[in-house]
């Protein structure tokens, strides 16, 4: 092979500091699920097709990865089909796996699957890779990784309470301050939707009435006409567009623009007990915000929906979403199980976290001290002191060859070693080491130790 | 769907428990790993197909997992290819990526990419998924976890010293004592091959050799001279079939063995350094033993060649292996990097952990505490104290719902809660909650700060 290797497109390599920084992430997401009492599977990275086609519509079908069986694969293919060249028809005759798409659906499939096993409600939360064949741009991978927590068995909105909780409690924990996190409702949404008389104009209704603060009130109304909305339907809603002050406010004014619709008014009640308890529970690193234009996953969610925006002086998407949905599981052929989640996004939550420069010094797990290799003599003599340390858990390691001095203090400076330790034949019969520390050029002889105390 | 939904064969999901003691064996080989200086790395799950196909011979190729182009992939598709329909010659124009067969050749495909950015000596590790299509069978997965530690750019017989000294360490953090650690040297292997005057043979004498203990001397040459060995051979090769003792009294017989053999000389002398450091640095929880018929990856290894047996009263294949290999990257064009390392067996752990009854009690993580929900005010007074613990760092829920008493009580037996706390009318007058342990029916009436001291 010639040509300098490389990995496929949308995918990528971490290296010793990234991979160090993703699991400080990782790590700290994954004791606030444990401490929030979530309790972690994992599922394989291929399932059956036939568990995620037709899970995600059409689209999402086109983006799965998949798997080519394995033999002679095409031997029982249908000879018509391969003369008419149909890939899609094709397809499920040459291959019966597919990558994982998404946390949710194999969530699902495992709590159908594994049902009797399960003490509902089910507190589970997963960190894995997906994968989607998405065309790959600035911050969109074609692998990536999906930390979600989700309970499956209950109605409450305890749960939804919880889930904000303990978004602020994981961006609290990385020092993120300033997230707002937002919140709406499915059946707010059918409520306003009845107001207009159309469900089908819903998602244009709210993309263009969150331009508001872009393109003031003229514009949005123009752009609800361009896309069909009726006038009257417009001038209904219009207390919509001044929905102002704090979420206590809007949330009344709601409740009479919605004064005709019970499921609107169930959306606005279930909204405000979470808003108050979260508040009189109280937020460390966020704040919570009703925004009505909400409307991700429409499909999808009947209840709450949450979506996370990272601090206001960094321009980035939102840092996670989620919310209710009621049967997650029908698709798997068990009914009536409600299930409500919220998700990070550990790509984004890595870009901000660098962006404003917090991730802690220490995140880079590194070796403490270096020994010098003067000889097979002298490094024996090193690798005793070496074994005493890593007994006391301290990172430390030998130069491998006995190279020029030179050459393995520019190794122990590359690698960001803070100390390094020198051994001959005058330590040696002193049962010492010399410890030289990078940083300042300080030297010390000490004894075995007290390399504890100063390395630890 | 109808049927109850399943895996692809040859996969697993992990429950809450099976995740918790993987996490624990992982976490164990990971803290070591970077005791001893090795820093991670991850590589994608899907390389370019070029990148993996040809790396691990004809067997190897068949069993990667390709994965289908995007799109309309037929189309580009030689049509006289299609009518012959040969599926070896679709292949490569229907599939351009394919999943990770093991972690070794990503590996070195990263550092070949990655040279300019690398300090070397690279001391890395990599513990993630590989998948291989083979047959299922008890203890072999289609999807299954590697946990490997590599040091590349340097020749020292330090770094198998080192890594006999981290399976120790390893081991013995996992409690796991009596576990043997054998080593040969390819180059001793090489020696042998030249008494042979057969190359080819090596495999079938090391093979047969192996069966010493069960079949005896005349079994042994029975089977030697079936496979077309020599009985010339077998003569001058008699002394390995008495080559017992301890480790010093093996090698110096085969020193007199081998003396007409300068690269099988260089393999004993090699052996002899590692066993003899590693003796005189002393190990925790194995013993390093001489196996000359210890042949695993022949055509890979170019020196010293590891393999872990389990304790004796387990019925265990080896549980990790490993060796030096001295053009590991020239694959990929990078010539003359020597290369070094040990791989960890994680399933094999796993079942012989299980099996001897090793994994700690505490190795589920779990909540400590459940509170009764006795409804809307007093959810919300216990919402309270649960946020009071867990930012004590101690893991609390509540039940969600306000259901009838025993089925909350079950639930945090079902779920092995240890502690159950209740508050209604009265405590919430004094502020207090009634704390009862779950093992012993014990009930005490605490405050808020008595709950921290008596759940830490």
């Amino acid at each position: 092979m010639s040509k300098k290797p490389s990995v496929p497109k949308g995918t990528r390599d971490f290296s010793p500091a990234e991979v160090a920084k993703r699991n400080y992430i990782m790590q700290t997401i994954k004791e606030k699920f444990q401490l929030f009492g979530y309790q972690p599977i994992e599922t394989p990275s291929f399932e059956n097709s036939e568990t995620l086609l037709g899970k995600y519509g059409e689209e999402g079908d086109r983006l799965i990865f998949k798997i080519l069986n394995s033999g002679d694969y095409l031997s029982k293919v249908d000879d018509s089909a391969l003369r008419e060249k149909n890939s899609n028809k094709i397809s499920p005759q040459i291959s019966e796996k597919a990558l994982r798409y998404d946390l949710t659906v194999p969530f699902a499939r495992y709590v159908v699957q594994h049902q009797n096993e399960i003490t509902f409600p089910f507190k589970r939360y997963q960190m894995q890779a997906v994968w989607r064949a998405d065309r790959p741009q600035k911050g969109r991978f074609r692998e990536f990784w999906q930390c979600d927590a989700d309970v499956v068995g209950s109605k409450s909105l305890w749960q939804e309470v919880e889930l904000v909780q303990l978004y602020d409690d994981v961006f609290n924990q990385l020092q993120l301050k300033g997230v707002t996190i937002k919140i709406n409702n499915r059946k707010i949404l059918s409520g306003i939707a009845e107001m207009m008389g159309a469900e089908n104009k819903l998602i244009d209704f709210t993309v263009a009435l969150d331009k508001l603060d872009k393109i003031g009130e003229e514009g949005v109304i123009n752009e609800m006409l361009a896309k069909g909305i009726e006038q009257t339907a417009i001038d209904k809603l219009k207390p919509l567009f001044s929905l102002t002050g704090n979420t206590e406010a809007r949330l009344s004014k709601l409740r009479e623009l919605l004064a005709a619709s019970p499921t609107g008014l169930e959306g606005v009640d279930e909204v405000a007990f979470v808003v108050n308890s979260v508040n009189e529970l109280g937020l460390k690193a966020s704040t919570i915000e009703l925004d009505v234009t909400l409307a991700r996953g429409l499909d999808y969610y009947t209840g709450a929906i949450f979506e996370v925006a990272p601090p206001q002086n960094v321009q980035m998407g939102s840092i996670g979403g989620g919310g209710r949905y009621d049967d997650l599981t029908g698709i798997f052929g068990l009914k009536g199980v409600s299930g409500v989640g919220i998700s990070f996004g550990l790509d984004r939550i890595y870009l901000v976290l660098e962006e404003l420069g917090l991730f802690p010094t220490t995140v880079e797990e590194n070796t403490k001290v270096l020994f010098i290799n003067f000889g097979e003599k002298e490094a024996l003599y090193a690798q005793k002191a070496i074994a005493h340390l890593r007994d006391n858990n301290i990172p430390a390691e030998l130069y491998p060859d006995a190279a020029k001095m030179g050459k393995q203090i520019t190794y122990a400076d590359k690698r960001n070693i803070p100390f390094v330790a020198l051994a001959g034949e005058t330590e040696i019969n002193k049962s010492s080491y010399t410890l030289k520390n990078m940083k300042t050029g300080e030297q010390q002889e000490v004894m075995l130790n007290e390399l504890d105390d100063i390395l630890n």
